[in-house]
């Protein structure tokens, strides 16, 4: 398949993203709605195509020794791509993110004020060996009228090809232009997609806490993501015991690897001796290694298998079946140990006492504060959002989990009949009106 | 005034703020208004000590030779100082911007997800010459539950100074712990600052556009504003001739400075010929020296003085009472010059048209696009916000005119009574209701 053209360079590549872009920008829903049809029914069309080249990527994986988790994100078997086809279609059938007018205000007579909805242009998405994420990141990007560049995983390099090159045989036949969606193949150009600022307009990174790490350090373009998931459970002294080691477990072990499963229990010391052994005896149960700190160790030696934590515990996201216990004097100690440890992720408490509990949810400064519930309902499709791009943990929004309205901005339009702003300044000056409309 | 205690640094004393700061994030409503209203009793009782202290900045600034600019802004005099008194009272009387549920939604029975807004943490805000802009930030950031480390220019020095020793007084008798308001005084302590990403969450910097882009190339904390703002006005073919004059002389020279005064005119083909003459006309009589394109100049000689632009001219903010001018085929390319040239700031058409002002407002990607209005409008105030931060150029929201909201983010509230995941996983999988309260 080679060509005799002149090699496009990235920036070229993605200056003809955001002309793309800027025409999907305008796009009524009906049409970006259409093209994500149009995307489903050409991935269906090529099943066979890309099964084949996901066979051949995960064959030379194999060939290269991958870890059994990285090959099981790598293979996309039919039912995979049935269900990312199904997301297709699921987005289609949310709201549309633009066009909405959040703010319409008389400013005077005849001088009216709008702010409406509008898409951010651009996306650079970086993300390691998923295939489907090729899917799901393409129609997210459609469906809010963006711009995207793709950077998949090397080990997925065919499969993402193929992806590609169905969503584009699909966006061909419809308004969208298919160069509105781009996918790199190199580790070079991930290094210098991350400076083109000028064309890209959000950075998300997917992938370890280090590669996002790497990303925030290494762009001007703003990034939306998180790097550590260090979230905590605090069993207060009021705690339902049945409740903590129900959420305990589930927090723990539902899905160990993902970023809002808990890495240390904090626990009261009034309610310590008695529940910390059937806390532990429940979380070794489902394979848990505990790392205690001394008051926790003292408990619980003899009781379950425990090892001592060192203070490096307390700062991990171990993304695995193990676990931090610290013992705390009260509320305040566990709120001092989240906000020294936090990743500013999810932080739970269990407890019946309501003061304690809004206090709880107050001043813990994090994306998420749950009460009596786990923390692995952090994730945009549990809060009911449709879909979601990442979870971010900065401090300005969009923050936690983002759905589609993370990928729109909004502009202020104003319109008038000729006025002008002297007319409301100095001794004459006429007044606003400001009246919401 | 020397005592003889160590000298705290930067990232102690940002410490502080960051603690002062997490305790007035919790404080309700009333005990802000009232630290606002305590600010400005004591600003009103220390009024000859900060007169004082502004007419030694004054003096010498008047020996170093000043520019009556920079005098001008310097100066806080009687009049300005009870300006500054009111805005923070007026400041008090706005809708509380925290505690705000925007989300409300039950995703199983008993549990319940809240988005409610909360403070941002702690801002650091840079700005120039203007004192009176000390007492307007520090009461933003008291209104909005945020800390905030601000640093003047040395210039203003003592008039600072005198400033936050009476807000600190103010504050003193209220529940803001007075370091929540912290001011810097030397050019080190800039650089220091933006290298405070643990304990500064928003760098807002006011001043000229080379110093705001040495913020934003030497920061990883989010920096709110712009640097240049370039803003065109195009007049159509369709335009109202009248209105056209109205505006363009407004938007130039009604405060030539203003980052939404307008840098470049430009104008259909096919009205040029008899507009650009009773344009220029009029701008000319209030003052504007007009730099055209080849069209235009051959319009326009012989009409008035002008001069032949270069093509740095269509790059530049001129903040002075200097216009270029282009004549342009049409719609499209009026906006390929603003997508080339504009800085994302404000943008207008004049026209009649609906077709062509729809087209414009849609195109145009900038924070407001405007019809038949002056680019004057552009501000937090005039939009009826009651306080403006800045205005930001960046796409992600907060985008344009910034008010109280700016400053401010959310949090996401989970309550439960034992739910956990596991519970919506599998086979038996139940399902989310996602009814919104």
């Amino acid at each position: 398949m080679t060509v005799a053209l002149p090699i496009p360079t990235l920036v070229d590549l993605a200056r003809q993203t955001r002309q793309a872009a800027r025409a999907l920008a305008l796009l009524p829903s009906a049409d970006r709605r259409a093209a994500l049809e149009a995307v489903a029914q050409a991935l269906e069309a090529r099943s066979a195509e890309i099964a084949a080249a996901n066979e051949a990527d995960c064959a030379a994986a194999r060939a290269e020794g991958i870890s059994p988790a990285l090959y099981g994100r790598l293979k996309l078997d039919a039912v995979k791509l049935a269900g990312a086809i199904a997301g297709v279609r699921d987005l289609a059938k949310l709201p549309d993110p633009l066009g909405e007018r959040q703010i319409h205000r008389e400013l005077d007579e005849g001088l009216v004020l709008e702010r409406v909805t509008c898409p951010l242009g651009v996306l650079g998405v970086i993300f390691e060996a998923r295939p489907d994420a090729v899917v799901q990141i393409a129609s997210l990007a459609i469906a809010s009228g963006n711009g995207v560049i793709l950077k998949g995983g090397k080990e997925a390099v065919r499969s993402c090809q193929a992806l590609i090159e169905a969503i584009h045989a699909g966006l061909a036949q419809t308004a969208v232009d298919p160069a509105a969606v781009r996918l790199l193949t190199t580790r070079e150009e991930t290094l210098e997609l991350l400076r083109l600022d000028r064309y890209v307009d959000l950075i998300i990174p997917r992938g370890s806490n280090s590669f996002v790490q790497f990303v925030q350090n290494n762009t001007r373009i703003p990034v939306l993501g998180h790097a550590d998931g260090i979230c905590h459970l605090y069993v207060d002294a009021a705690a339902d015991l049945a409740q903590a080691v129900t959420i305990a477990v589930d927090a723990k072990t539902q899905y160990p690897s993902a970023c809002n499963a808990i890495e240390t229990l904090l626990i009261h010391q009034a309610i310590a001796p008695q529940a910390l052994p059937e806390l532990a005896r429940a979380l070794v149960a489902k394979g848990v290694e505990l790392r205690c700190d001394p008051a926790s160790l003292a408990l619980l030696q003899g009781v379950v298998p425990v090892v001592a934590a060192t203070d490096d515990d307390w700062a991990t996201e171990y993304s695995d079946l193990i676990l931090s216990i610290a013992v705390v004097a009260d509320l305040d100690a566990a709120i001092n140990h989240i906000t020294t440890y936090g990743s500013g992720h999810t932080e739970a408490i269990v407890t019946t006492d309501d003061a304690v509990a809004d206090r709880f949810l107050a001043e813990v400064d994090a994306a998420g504060v749950y009460r009596n519930c786990s923390t692995r309902f952090a994730d945009g499709f549990r809060y009911g959002f449709g879909a979601e791009v990442g979870i971010s943990t900065n401090r300005l929004p969009p923050r936690g989990p983002v759905g589609l309205e993370g990928l729109v901005t909004y502009k202020y339009r104003l319109t008038g009949a000729g006025h002008v702003a002297a007319t409301y300044v100095g001794a004459d000056a006429r007044a606003f009106t400001h009246r919401d409309l």
